[in-house]
């Protein structure tokens, strides 16, 4: 197993928590101007609640060069033993591959990343051979076009399924290192106990809480292994802007705490709960 | 018609050249360690022999903030009227598209950004709303893992077909501004000719020349439309390094003047010469 998941279960049995934390800050919902300010706030409120912060790089690169030091800033914020999974879908080939992993592995420090599949294994391999980081595999993602190509029914060796389906079989057959989670929204319930059925009891990031109106009873009862664990349930906005004042940290620990009892009561009702 | 494709015709008619230079800047193998003095002599050596620079997003995160900055004062030292296309592959849904966008179009200044189709039509139009940038779908991949997906049957409405060829339906379904290309590499001549039917006029990125092993004359033949125009042939390592000497800025020149007049003798033997 790797040493990610190691660092994933420790910290979501230590914190009792399924809950991952998107900070994706928006200059426009912040009620300050300092993005790194504006999450070490929110991690030294909510970092005893959670199972992982996930930041999502397009909203640092949108800021330019102060955006992505604020990024760093953000990552060297969080306390040791929290896991940090960079959200960036990066994937291409060969050499170009490599450099991606570098960045996010040693010049950010993530400690997991996202990755897009579309490229095939030989792209994703220079990530997974980190093998004391995670790897995240979009596999059947929440937004309202993920259908349009992720169900297409596809043939493979005279079987038939969706593409999603064919993209966590995949992830199962190239994880050698036990490094791979995926990435499954919590906007396609049915779909993610699907992916559960197939790959065990790999990590399954789920979004699509929160702002994005995905059911979270069902993603805790779809989306969790047989132990009722190894789900990263992510909420972003609903979280980091659930005040616009300057109690915004405050307002951010308590609908942390919100979701991650609410996680819980439906471990309770699966008969899955933290020791 | 875009403003990008506008731009992209006229460096192209301008320099009478389908090739475009990948900057993918890669410290062992650079004769000196600056990486934006290394790309402005690449840039002052061959601007007048290319229709396009294609940066690598990936080399310059490589190297952290320094990497990044040397990026914008790459993109600073192309000349006006030889478009940038930064290959980034980005993809995401909603708001982070949108912020992705904005990073790469007005943060960083590229023309035209390579896109992942996996999360479908949702997550490439925000990028598609810059209607004077050019946006590149990656289609069929030019890496040896690329068919994995990418060649698996699909079936949609009745009818069956790889899902490249889907991806690139969808492209030409989704051109409302007539600003998208294709990503198709050189290494799939075949598949580039298929593609090519479908798309008709709009650009295809074709990497995988050089290096890669691709075919020259065949990404010529396969990857242009009826009038011999509008494939961005590209190619990074066999033109930057060159030479790993001093001399590396007059050998890149030389080995882009040397891919670029193959790719015009081609297009002499298929009757489409430049005027």
């Amino acid at each position: 197993m790797s040493a990610f998941i190691e660092q994933l279960d420790t910290a979501a049995a230590r914190n009792r928590s399924l809950l991952c934390v998107g900070l994706d800050p928006s200059l426009p919902s912040m009620p300050i101007d300092d993005i790194a300010e504006f999450n070490r706030a929110i991690i030294a409120a909510t970092s005893d609640l959670v199972c992982a912060y996930k930041p999502q790089w397009a909203f640092y690169e949108a800021e330019g060069i102060p955006g992505i030091e604020a990024l760093q800033a953000t990552i060297e914020a969080v306390p040791d033993g929290v896991p940090v999974l960079l959200d960036a879908k990066r994937g291409d080939m060969d050499n170009t591959a490599r450099a991606y992993a570098k960045a996010a592995f040693e010049q950010w420090g993530a400690d997991a990343l996202t990755v897009n599949p579309y490229q095939g294994h030989d792209a994703v391999q220079p990530f997974l051979d980190y093998a004391d980081r995670g790897v995240f595999v979009l596999t059947r993602t929440s937004n309202p076009g993920s259908a349009e190509f992720q169900d297409l029914t596809v043939r493979r060796n005279g079987t038939e399924g969706p593409l999603y389906e064919e993209v966590a079989r995949q992830a199962v057959a190239w994880n050698d290192n036990g490094n791979i989670g995926l990435v499954v929204g919590a906007t396609a319930p049915d779909e993610l106990a699907r992916v559960r059925s197939i790959v065990g009891s790999m990590p399954i990031l789920i979004p699509g809480i929160g702002a994005q109106g995905g059911d979270l009873e069902a993603a805790v009862r779809n989306g969790t292994d047989e132990n009722g664990r190894r789900a990263l349930i992510a909420a972003s906005r609903s979280v980091i802007y659930a005040s616009k004042g300057t109690d915004f940290a405050e307002a951010a620990r308590a609908e942390a705490l919100r979701l991650r009892d609410a996680i819980n009561a439906e471990l309770e009702r699966m008969s899955r709960p933290w020791p």
